[in-house]
């Protein structure tokens, strides 16, 4: 079958905060083909994105997203592949590709799951899908006390894993941080697992982030995540060096599948965090995942914003069953709930798992979507070249 | 003074050929301050980066381009690196930025060194500027007999470095490849350098290169440009190791100082290519150029386009004596030539020179932008967002 028509669709909550919360506007895709509809969202500036599906092409090494996809073959996985192999040389110059295609390709893996009535785990070789334990992610407190409320709330509703992160970590002494994490461990017991997010505060300076080494492992946090810009691999390796019991976390920005071998190679993390929307899709996710896994780093989903990127990006590291610990957005805006009809909810174990459906499982709210339809529209010489598709 | 006005223009030739080609459009920038204008220009899509520049926030790490720049103090270059860093937090999960914001950084330069009475290389540190001699750039015929024919017909022009690249480069057999590389040596003759391009062609098969040495050897050729994909480091790396006299060069599609510092320390290039119209402007290509002066690795510009990007794109190592190699625009498309009125001519030596005036030293034509001004409109709920400013 050919992929006959890809849909790009802007959301967005009607007033956007200055907040690090990334569900507040969504960039949503749908492909059709054969009488088959998938939907992917990518993790992306959703005005960008489009320009990028649209533009006029500059050269050959530069041409819209949307010429190497539309009218091409789709029946099996590997033409996903094949596309994407395409796209990386049609596309070479265009530095917003990755973040449109991604979308895309998460689309493709849903409707060819509906086509082949498989699961997308089981279209990427994995007999079956293991639980996955859901960490609750949150901005530190203003105040230590804030973040213990924060913990609290959070070891109360359940959760058995907890993520502090930004905020005004790092920002301030050695000591003020070592209040902010002892406080995030009281509130959370000593079982929970508890996970620390520098948001990338110290940039390349090792012997910053090595100074808060201490607290981080009187608190047994599990990982010290983005302690560096996302490319400071030999800081990463650095701080790698000199760190015992607390393994680094990194890689949501990877947005190819190098960025995310560099880090495991070069920057020696101990975990892996891919987000499907920004990637490439579900494919180049799968194929960091096996490395991880023979590396013995362990695969954790990068998720932020609905349950559809949510259902997308655990599905290549849905068979790992050692890789159990899953990023979940705990409070997501309005517009992020509301586009899907189902959501993946914590068992009676905490625990989460991927739909035994087709595709990937996850059904879509048209009428949720409507609510936060942004109306876009681009014209190159009086032409238009995108209008925002209609939604039925 | 503060940043007054920034305006994006999209230029393009009336057809775009589907050929590697990037002088065919151009993104050009004009930035105003306290009675100052500067031009500088993106490598990059027009319209994704024109996006990039205007779209609605996602959330605070996800904000348009525009928002760092606009109203911002510049008076010194450490007000450009300072924008930078803001930009570099504010839109960090943006991942076209670097190419908007490359031409913008550019265009303040350029503001700067006219407000200072300095030529640009002058406020990066350097007390001169050393002559660079210029390699006509072309692609491979489809024959070694039409390789001669345009290397010869570079070499009667006077120039003194040649380098062939894509076409059927690596599509072939071994001794298809050896057959295009001498014959670019014969036409040359044995005193001239030859440099060749194989445009990613070979993945991160470091075998399928390595077959190739002993011709590229053979020919004295300087240096063999991307054989691998751009981020592919152990393979630059692996071929290093197997070349003796052969160097490898790379870097073009650097998007960070931190992506040309991985391919010096990781993938071991003797020669490291970057385009100040990609990595984020003349501030971090400096960094790169004194990175490289200290490693013994030769500092290049990557230029495919105009002028104006040529003359900022030597800034950066113009004071540097022994990187003397310069890529130059041999036959760009119209657009790309007209749209300055003055040009980086070779001298009776065929060496080129950076202008001693102030700022880039580069007189835009006005005239010549205005025949091949797009005209785009970007609306978003209604209100437009973007439209081609008017040229005056």
């Amino acid at each position: 079958m050919k992929i006959e028509s890809l849909d790009l669709f802007y959301l967005s909550m009607p007033v956007i905060a200055d907040a690090p919360d990334g569900s507040q506007d969504a960039l949503v895709v749908r492909a059709e083909a054969g009488g088959y509809i998938g939907w992917g969202e990518c993790e992306a500036s959703p005005l960008t994105s489009i320009a990028a599906f649209v533009c006029p092409a500059s050269h050959s090494a530069c041409r819209p997203v949307g010429d190497s996809v539309l009218g091409k073959t789709i029946s099996e996985p590997q033409d996903i592949a094949r596309i994407a192999a395409a796209l990386e040389l049609n596309s070479m110059d265009l530095l917003q590709t990755a973040h449109t295609w991604s979308g895309i390709e998460i689309a493709l893996w849903d409707l060819l799951g509906k086509k082949l009535k498989e699961p997308v785990y089981r279209l990427l070789g994995y007999p079956q899908a293991y639980p996955k334990r859901p960490y609750a992610s949150m901005l530190f407190g203003d105040t230590p006390q804030e973040t213990f409320g924060r913990c609290r709330k959070a070891h109360d509703a359940g959760f058995r894993a907890v993520k502090c992160g930004w905020g005004p970590f790092g920002r301030g002494s050695v000591k003020q941080d070592a209040d902010q994490i002892m406080a995030a461990r009281e509130a959370i017991g000593p079982q929970a697992t508890l996970l620390i997010d520098a948001g990338q505060i110290w940039g390349e300076d090792v012997e910053a982030a090595a100074s808060r080494l201490p607290a981080l492992e009187e608190a047994k946090v599990a990982w010290l995540e983005e302690p560096f810009h996302g490319s400071a691999y030999a800081a990463y390796a650095g701080l790698a060096a000199r760190s015992n019991a607390v393994r680094l976390a990194g890689g949501e920005a990877s947005h190819n599948e190098f960025m995310a071998r560099h880090l495991m190679d070069y920057g020696r993390v101990g975990f892996v965090q891919i987000d499907c929307g920004r990637i490439g899709g579900i494919g180049p996710a799968k194929r960091v995942a096996d490395r991880a896994s023979r590396m013995g780093i362990t695969y954790v989903n990068h998720t932020y914003t609905s349950h559809l990127a949510l259902c997308a990006s655990i599905q290549p590291y849905a068979g790992l069953r050692d890789h159990s610990i899953c990023e979940y957005p705990v409070s997501p805006q309005a517009v992020a709930w509301d586009m899907t009809a189902t959501h993946l909810l914590p068992d009676s174990n905490g625990e989460i798992r991927v739909p035994e459906a087709p595709g990937l499982g996850i059904d879509i709210s048209i009428e949720g979507m409507r609510n936060y339809l942004v109306d876009a529209e681009i014209k190159v010489n009086r032409q238009t070249i995108y209008r925002t598709p209609s939604l039925t």
